[in-house]
This record gives C-alpha cells, structure tokens and sequence, in this order.
C-alpha cells in the first residue's frame, strides 16, 4: 500500500525526470528520489542516453548512506547491461530496503525482472504510484513497445478558426516564438520529423533543433511527386544524412533522371488502394528504420491522412489568437459525417504558451 | 497612491461583484468592502436590479460603525436617484473617510460628478485600483457608453479543427453539458440573443435561460427569408413579447400572408449594398430598443457577417475535444487573404470548462 509520502516523494521523481526531456531518446526520461527517515538523502535524473541511469545518479548523491533508504523511481529500474551496468545490482548493493515504483518497463529485457530480482534479493517493492502520470510523462516508450510501430505525434499550428494558412498559402508564422522554441523541443524529443511535398514547397523548413539544446532528429518527405523546388532546404542541408524520403519505385524512377539530393536516404514504398503511399508501409518502413517516435508536422493533406488511417497517436494543436477566416484547413476531408463518428480524445487537456494556446490529448481509437 | 493592501481589498471588491453576474442588467457588477484598520467591517455586492447597491449592502454591513473607514468599489458611486437613492449621499452620511475605486462610472448621469460630490465633502478619493481588471469585468457597460451601440458577443461552439457541424448539419452537441450552462448564464448576461434562419432551421433553439436561474433575454431571429419551419419554438413560446424578427419590409409583405408567430416584435431594416440586411441599421435599431449588450448565436453565416463588419467586441469560443475533418466551417469568408491582415484580439485567455476549453479574447478593430 502507497502512502501520501509515497505520492509526494513520486511526484517529484517524475519532475526530476522532466528534466531530461529532448535529451534521453531512445531512453525513457527518469527521475529517483532516495528517502531515509522521511528525509531526501539523495536525488536525480537520466540526463542522457550513456549517462547514468537516475537511480545511479541519486545513489552516488548518497556517498554510501543510502543502506535501509527507500528509492522513488517512475521506472523499473534495469537488470540488463547496455551502454550502462543494471541498476538492479547497484540497489542491491546499496542496501536498499524499498523500491517503490510507478510502472513496470515495458522493454522486453526488464519488463517484471527488474522487480523479480530486487525481491529476490529481499528488498519491498511497491508498485503502481502515479503509474498514469508516469505513463503519460514516457508515452512515446510505453507505446513504442505496446503498438509495436513508432508513436505518431500529430502537431499542427492553426488559427483559432482551424486554418493553417490564408488563401494564398501565406502561413508564417502563425504561431508565436515561444510555440516556435516548443516545436523545436517536441524535435529534440521525436526520432524523426514527417513533413508532405507541400509543407516543403510552401515552407521550405529546415526540420533542424535551432530555438533549444537537442539532436537533430531524421527528416522524412513523404511525397508521391518527387517535385521539389531548386532551393530546397530538406535536400540541401544534408550532411549529417538525416534526410529521409519515402516514395515510391515509380516516382523515384523519374526522380533519379534529375537533381538528386545528396546523401538522401530513399524509402521505396507500397501504394495504398487509393493510390497514394501506403501508410502501413510507411509505418513498418519506420519500425525497421528503428525510429519510436514520429513527429508529423504538416500540412494538412498529410496530417488528414495519418488521421484517416487511424495511426495519430498523440496531437499538440498550437492555437494562435487570429482569424482568417477562409482559409486552408488544418484538417480535411476524414468521410465523418456524423458528430457520434468525430475524433475523440482521452487525457487531454490545454495550456496557454505565449500568445497561444494548445491543446494536447490522445486520439480515441476508433476501430474500422 | 495605492498600496498592496489597496490592491487587496480591490480584488475582493471585485470577487465580490462577480457573484452578481447574469442578475444586475441593465445595471454593471459592483462590490464592496469597508476596512476600518486593516480589518473588513463590511461588505457586500448588488445582487440585483432595483436592490441596493454594493456600497449600501456594505454599509448596512457595518450596523452604523463606518465612521472613518475606507470605502473599496470597484465602480464609482451614483449620485442620482433612479430606482434606489444616490450612494454619496449615504457614504457621506456614515462619514466615511476614503474611498477607493477602481474606475470612473462611464454613465453620463454620474462619470465624475460621484467623485467630486465625495470629494466636496471632505472624503479622500483615490482612483484608478486594477482599473482594467473592473473595466473587462463589466466589458459590456463600458462599452456600451463608449461605442453608443450594444456591445456584441460572439458566441461559437466548435471542434478543434473549427467546425460548428458536421456536413450532415448535425451540431447537437458539440459542446458539453458544463458549457451550456455557461451559456444559458452567457443568455442571463445579455439583453438579447440574436441567431440566423440556418441556426432556427437547424436546432429550433429556445434560446432561454434553463440551465440557470436568470432573466430570458430578448431573442432575435435576424432572417432575409423568413422561411421557418412549422413548429419554430422562437415563433411558439413567446407569450413573454420577447421574440424579435429582424428583417426587410419585403420579406415581410410576403410574410404577413403566411403564418405568424404571436406577440412576435418587428423590425423593418434596411439592405445593405449587397442586397442582404443592413447590421448597421440592425444595431442602430437595438440601440433605440435600449439593449445594451448582444449575445450572437450564430450560425456560421451571421457570425461571418458580424466578424466581416467589425461588429464583433468579444469573442467567446467554446472549443470540444473532436474533430470533424470536413463540416460546416464556424467562420467563413472574410475576404482575408495575408496572415498580416487577419483578425487578432487583445486581452484574450483560455481556460477549460469541463471536457470543452473556451477561448475569451477582444477583437481589435481593423478599421476599414
């Protein structure tokens, strides 16, 4: 049974963990709090992948006080060796006497195992402390792992009428500079960014980690036509061969007859029955590509379709205080007729950011 | 000058005064509070039309001991008899030995004359405590003076992707059970809700206060056509006088040979250049029917027609967690077509309001 120190000494590991945010991937974020006495002895929090994990971080804090403390961590602690040794043996040879818990971990080579040894070795664990929060904080992990494919994160930045652009394509910027250094952290944070022909011809966007600290991520096109401007940043700017682009066999056979990108990584995709390239393939393409999280950011065809197809995860909606009335749709076409058949959410919720507002929440799956 | 303490007692003035929301029209929000060294001895709001005022309220409070106490309101005091006696008269009679405000009445009856009568007697005035929080918190009744019309709020509910139905007209209900309730207190606010034929046609609403306890306001159905479905609630249940038609004299010829609502109210208007009802001649009419604040309905149509006439002081959207894609668009054409040209606001805010967030902002003028 959990008490109201265990909540409080939770909550702080899981704003500890916060910390590591933009910093971590593919590492989940993580925070642990050592208590002895109800005193802190010790704190810390994952600060990078190759770091040390966030219970060796408050475990050195310690300086070897830390026998019979009790150790808050949102995650599982590890008893694997990766990049670091597992935390398992550390907390066991700390003497430990408590490990409380928010969430199991999902990846298959701790996932309940952590636990079992740490039992085995005699120590409490308590689990489930704030396992929703700790869940929402690492969702594109916890996915990753339960779907099987990488997490999509649907964001778009639109007026308060639903509309990405005036008329005549005009669309930067819509969003404030504040909402701007936010969709370079939620970058840092993504394996890969996803952007449609039409986004690169309208924006022509670099896709890169300018506004705050964190590694650039992949660039993925996802484009039938192949056609790019002269001056495209995307095929440019490649040296770091970051620029992916998804298509198909047939749009690359003619692609190939004209000014290629360099270092550009080509994606040669399924069709869809409509057509157009297949998502599913696009998915899978990802999974074995190994990106966990996709970061789709536009335009509006391209958010419709993953919206169709029923693989948003997760949307950040960047509302900023205009109209435009007429306009181009964030959101199109989706066959929805019916209120009973729009989208739904579940844990959603907004927040002012600058001038704007945003909304966060989780697509109901609806099922076909 | 004002102190922290000022600002304190002002704040509660105007907490105060929002208890009275939705129940004092055609009269503004007002509180009180009277501090005789650093201790509240009496407070107070008003409550409704025809009952005292803050000031009274508060000094009843105090059974006769305000001798030499501070006086914080949030409006200034009346110095004339209308339904109730002048309040200077009763603040000086308790000789009272300061009082703070927050704003200057802006009805030509009082605007300064309150003040100087105080002032005359020997009171300390001071002016200008969180004038802006008082002025957006009776928006309407400043407004109303300044702009010598009724003050125009729009009121919208829509998915997040900014539709107000979907393709198949279906809108029952797009916001939830918390923000209706918000609306019927929104109806209570105003003098009068006003809607287009689309809006009679699709919902058939009431447009009464039920989910509250308030006053009905008018109801105006503003409609070129006059074209109404057979049971038209807005037509039917008027046995209160307070359905308005605001139409053209030819619409109405046609009209008056077909069935009319009972105890129905006219309004004749003019067009304007594009053959559609003049919403200067509409506003002028409502003027001259002493409304003093507008709550626009919508649909769609009429909510464009306001926004493209810079009609519109204060938007007030009410946004629910789903997405339609295709639907009915809750703004329309405006004939904006640079980003630099659209609408923006000042003051504006969010919060959520059960499952729906709702966005409050001003429009700022675009001139034209």
């Amino acid at each position: 049974m959990a008490d109201s120190a265990d909540y409080k000494f939770m909550k702080l590991s899981l704003s500890l963990a916060e910390k590591g945010r933009g910093k971590t991937k593919p590492n989940p974020m993580v925070g642990a709090v050592l208590v002895k006495k109800g005193h802190i002895i010790g704190q810390g929090y994952h600060r990078a992948v190759g770091k040390d994990h966030a219970e060796i971080v408050a475990l050195k804090n310690t300086q070897g006080q830390a026998k019979g403390a009790t150790l808050y961590v949102n995650l599982e602690p590890c008893c694997h060796s990766g990049r670091t040794g597992p935390c398992t043996d550390a907390i066991i040879d700390a003497k430990i006497s408590k490990v409380v818990l928010a969430q199991k971990d999902p990846n298959p080579l701790v996932n309940g195992k952590g636990i079992a040894q740490l039992r085995k070795a005699g120590i409490k664990v308590v689990t489930g402390v704030l396992a929703k929060e700790a869940a929402l904080l690492n969702d594109s992990y916890y996915a990753f792992y339960k779907n099987k494919r990488p997490f999509v994160i649907l964001k778009l930045a639109q007026t308060i009428d639903g509309r990405i652009a005036s008329l005549n394509g005009d669309s930067k910027w819509i969003s404030s500079p504040k909402s701007l250094r936010m969709v370079h952290k939620l970058r840092a944070e993504a394996d890969a960014v996803v952007v449609g022909t039409g986004t690169v011809k309208a924006d022509n966007p670099a896709l890169t980690v300018r506004y705050v600290k964190g590694e650039n991520p992949y660039r993925i096109i996802i484009s039938e036509s192949l056609k790019f401007p002269a001056k495209t940043k995307l095929l440019d700017n490649n040296r770091d061969f970051k620029t992916i682009i998804a298509t198909t066999e047939k749009a690359m056979e003619r692609f190939s007859k004209t000014k290629k990108g360099h270092n550009v990584i080509y994606w040669l995709l399924k069709k869809n029955r409509q057509g157009g390239i297949s998502l599913t393939d696009f998915m899978e393409k990802a999974r074995d590509f190994n990106l966990r999280s996709l970061l789709v950011e536009g335009g509006s065809k391209l958010a419709t379709s993953f919206l169709k197809a029923d693989l948003v995860d997760k949307l950040i909606l960047i509302t900023a205080p205009m109209i435009l009335g007429n306009g181009i749709n964030a959101i199109d076409e989706l066959n929805i007729r019916r209120l009973s058949q729009s989208i739904k959410f579940h844990d959603e919720y907004c927040f002012q950011n600058g001038k704007d507002f945003v909304f966060i929440g989780y697509p109901q799956k609806r099922g076909r």
